[in-house]
């Protein structure tokens, strides 16, 4: 692991999903720029001491010289954007398999070259979207492409945060300081933030791309150097359209992020707060409530899943899928073998160049007069 | 009344809003522009047989010469939109107070005349914008002026309905027929109809006007003359933005109006499925359920409640507060004396006259290419 | 009307419902058993000097003089239970029929003699257990009788309130004062107010009858002279059991009644909060919502619904429905018309016997300590 | 581990939990009384060759004589209930720590004996009663606890499932065929099953004991060996009173295990199907909605969830949390420091006595003509 250090929110999520199907064993980690707090960490995680590294590279270096059976396989990168690129790149090109946190980059054109270096590596890639994760999302996707829906004409994506609400980054709130910091964020804040799976949802459900956007960007709290709030209307490659809502300022919200979409013949709502429940709607017939680990839905949905219905999993069974169906992948690799359809479906380079087009797109759009920005990637 | 004949929805509806607290007697009508199903309307509402007239000029010109104590006192408009105007303006300059559906009317410039009317005659008016008569958007409008909730920032409404989502108007569905036909609808239609309930939403309970919009408008099923669907993005006088949803091909939708809307320090949340419950969010305590009929209320949210706490009261008590606080505004005016506060709580022209001004913008900017337009009225 | 003067709750609740479908019309009262209070009642109302009356007996007596055309039709009997007797009889036996507000009577005995009177007299009785009034009540009651859940295995009814978690009677709270009073309210405070509709919802949906109970009934407020709280284990007529639940002292509870039934292929739930929901779960499919006005409901909902679904209709509708149903069944009476099945529909003297039978057994088994009570009516 | 070999259900999840918080490494196993099933489940496992073993005493005889930093340090018994005792005896008289799936054990007279040994032997202890790992329901006993509800007047219960609707027994389902099977259960089926768990919460949860039951016990299923369904009324220490449901016979139910509690001031509902939520209703104000991880709570819910409120926990966290307590436990008792407080919230023997005490007595009163059982443990 790069990155998750003592104080670090993700990195523990990192941690806890790839323990929970037992696929998964931390070998080695370079946890912190700070070489003390990365030991620290390390001991506190167990490792053998010659496993924690003062630095990325010193881990990769070094366990790329070690015994096959010895060194580590996957490398996880869970930090900061700017911090994306470099590490993923060197882990690749030395022959790791990687998985990383969302978003892919700090720029698009990083996005761009990482995917040419996954390629040309012939390494396997991970982009942690976790809400792809769900089971009740994945039946959602598997519905829009049995065509029960009909064409797809409105999508409508939302994910409402209030913990920015303050100027956070002045009271030394470490999850604000870095995701409010153009030097580490990027060019976008919340847009980056959340607001890029929002966008991956929307795709990942609908099967559909988007080709224009009009975006409404602002910087609400006085102070903030990054957008902290933002709407976008948006234009999918079939004619639908929708409108996407990502907001750090809704003062209350938690992090609620919901899908909405309709056919023609009926229409699919989710929402994180109540994970476990697809509602499926229809023209003339009554609202269907699907739930996660029930008999009646698909291979995909069943197989990210670990309970009978009614025992409710969450967000580190979401983010645990990824890592299990990324560790499934990479088995069937090494035995040479086909990976089952279901295995597949987790988010990787194409995401994540979508969500960096997302990104500078959507930030663009808020810059400029014009209605409508094409989105050609 | 002029309008509701047999068939007619929201004719109807008005009736049973006028009867609801028996403030109103049911005296007279031109129910139809065909005089037979406007006395079979009248004849199956037990009016006397002179009560019943062929057309609204006719009712209006015999009423003003019956005796003070026999003729009718209000009337109520409720015909498709390009019949609000002139039926308003004649009762309104024979002395008649009046009561019209809305939106205001046909356009804008109709809207600002009929203003003009107003003021002359000195007669009362309301429009019925129902969702400001339920009583949790009353107490929303209220705790909004407060300041509990501090600064507003952002203002989220949303009006999805699937019923249009085939081609009604192909299928002999009367509500379908007019409401998309350019001629009786005017500019707008899913704008006019349900956009324009949003809108007035949004200024109601966040006490803003909206000063710029950038609209996303489409004809969504093919055939269909006017909008069916839309999305806009709006900044308001304090600096605030928000969006606006409104669309009626959401298949499976039925009429869930709802209203999100976020301060410095927390937000409220209400939607027409749980009309009786307010969500009040805030930064660092537990969101509060406000609940109709419950003692801790406001003055206007429990004088527009008729029963206890726990029994649910629905559109049909909406839009009967409106009637009564028009009838009790009316009293207060024939007695000569000074109506309560809670009472003027009804929309009016003003209301009619952004509505109308809503509408032909939000159609302008879904045929600009320009992205922000600026909303002056 | 009898009863229902100023400071009534129910009183108003019953003009509201009578009013909302225009069937009725209010033209006599003896509002109260205080004249003054009657008269003043009455003004407010705006009746006739003439059609106020000081007693009931004095309004009966004088209007089964008044010419047909004139006098009242149906007489609405809105006292405390001890006054539900007398009066009822009274107008039966003078030839009008009666509207009374549940319980029955003030003893079983009474009931079973007020049934009597009815056969007798031939007039029209309709007994206000207002939430079969609900449209999704009324199919619910259908799905049970169509057989789709199969053979009824389970009924929990539930209803819990807080109102009266206080010494409320010790601080003039005038609903509590006579509903925990011996001499007015009967054998039962919670069980006979509360209790009664839970027992009637249990026996209405699952077309079921009570065979044998085992009670459990509490004073749990000190001073209080009947009970306020109570659990009850049923056993029904096929083989079913069940479980009522209904309590004054769950503090904070408003007033949701709520019945669950489950058969061998599925189950239903309702409640009143939401009251425009009923669920359909099955053992191998999605749970599915139901809403009020949808098309696919059956003739008996729909005929007890006043607009389009996702217009939420509450607790004055469904009261309406009974009053509007009762309407509908005298005027066929009148016409000597069949009535439609789903006129028939509301609850009359074979309920208000089950309710008291109910009533008395409930407290006698709370009082024994013998397990069950054989329930023999 | 002693049971959970490939197809059982609890076992897969007592080993989720063990690993999410990387307290525990699974070292050994005896899965199954079928010594191939055994081996076979370790290999799956990753498990070292001779550290799987054919039985559990092989186990637990061999491991004793390893080296101390190489044999297991704490044993996981997850079996059907008639291999509870004999293994946690075992277990704990050579000097293990034991964690022991619900209910404790096959009768009360195992319970008491039980508890002798872990008396005696002095080793920690842990029983699975999942629900009480739920950060909510820890915030609920501690409101409890805290006195702001006033005294408890009422406890309800609720455990509804619908798997058994059917035969299942009959159709070769492993889960129930041993839960049906009085050999392997004990005297009850359901009661056991799901009726100790509801049991456990009333008691956790209000600070009370249960003193006096009524049951009404079924086997609803034709040729059922066990109870499938119950209700029980119940008696508290403090004179309150309370319901205590459980079915697995509610067509349609998934597991939505529920509490509701009230006090002379307010009460709190929490249900599994929204297990990050815990209502706190009140008398004269709003009912407050408290969430997992929000700043609010007390230290016993946030020392129980990983995550910023909005990330949903679930069933394996809650169980994880138990594991983990009671791992912090063991290691405070092998450093000799004292646990903290939240740590040592996790049931034990006590809440295992209590269980078998409410099955034996449960049965027997379901039985009895007598109304009421003492409940004297």
């Amino acid at each position: 692991m790069i990155g998750g250090g003592q104080g670090a929110f993700i990195g523990a999520v990192h941690r806890i999903a790839a323990r929970m199907d037992d696929e998964y064993t931390l070998v080695c980690g370079a946890f912190s720029s700070d070489p003390d707090k990365s030991r620290a960490t390390g001991n506190l995680l167990g490792l053998a001491a010659d496993r924690i590294y003062d630095t990325y590279q010193q881990m990769i270096h070094t366990e790329v010289r070690l015994p096959e059976n010895e060194r580590v396989q996957v490398i996880s990168i869970v930090t900061p954007n700017h911090l994306h690129f470099e590490p993923a790149k060197l882990a690749l090109e030395s022959g790791f398999h990687v998985i990383l946190d969302k978003p892919a980059t700090f720029t698009f054109e990083e996005a761009r070259l990482l995917k040419e270096i996954i390629e040309r590596t012939g390494k396997l890639f991970c982009l942690t979207h976790t809400y792809t994760g769900y089971p009740m999302l994945k039946e959602a996707r598997q519905i829009v492409a049995s065509g029960r829906l009909g064409e797809i004409r409105k999508v409508y994506v939302e994910y409402p945060q209030g913990w920015l609400s303050r100027f956070e980054e002045g009271r030394d709130n470490k999850q604000a300081l870095w995701r409010t910091d153009p030097a580490k964020s990027g060019v976008a804040g919340a847009m980056g933030d959340i607001g890029s799976h929002a966008f991956n949802l929307a795709e990942y459900v609908s099967h559909l791309q988007v080709v224009s956007i009009c975006a409404d960007i602002n910087k609400v709290v006085s102070g903030r150097q990054l957008d902290d709030d933002g709407a976008v209307l948006m234009k999918f490659s079939n004619g639908a359209s929708g409108v996407l809502i990502a907001t750090q300022v809704a003062a209350g919200e938690e992090n609620n992020i919901r899908i909405r979409l309709y056919g023609k013949q009926g229409g699919l709502d989710w929402q994180q707060n109540d994970a476990n429940t697809l509602l499926l709607k229809w023209l003339d017939k009554p609202t269907e409530i699907l739930r996660t680990g029930a008999s009646y839905l698909s291979s995909y949905a069943l197989h990210n899943s670990r309970t009978p219905a009614g025992h409710p999993e969450g967000y580190l069974e979401a983010f645990a899928n990824l890592y299990r169906n990324f560790a499934l992948t990479i088995r069937a690799q090494l035995m040479q073998e086909k990976p089952q359809k279901e295995w597949l479906d987790y988010p990787g380079i194409e995401e994540g160049i979508r969500g960096m087009a997302f990104i500078e797109h959507v930030i663009a759009s808020g810059q400029s007069e014009t209605k409508w920005l094409e989105f050609n990637v």
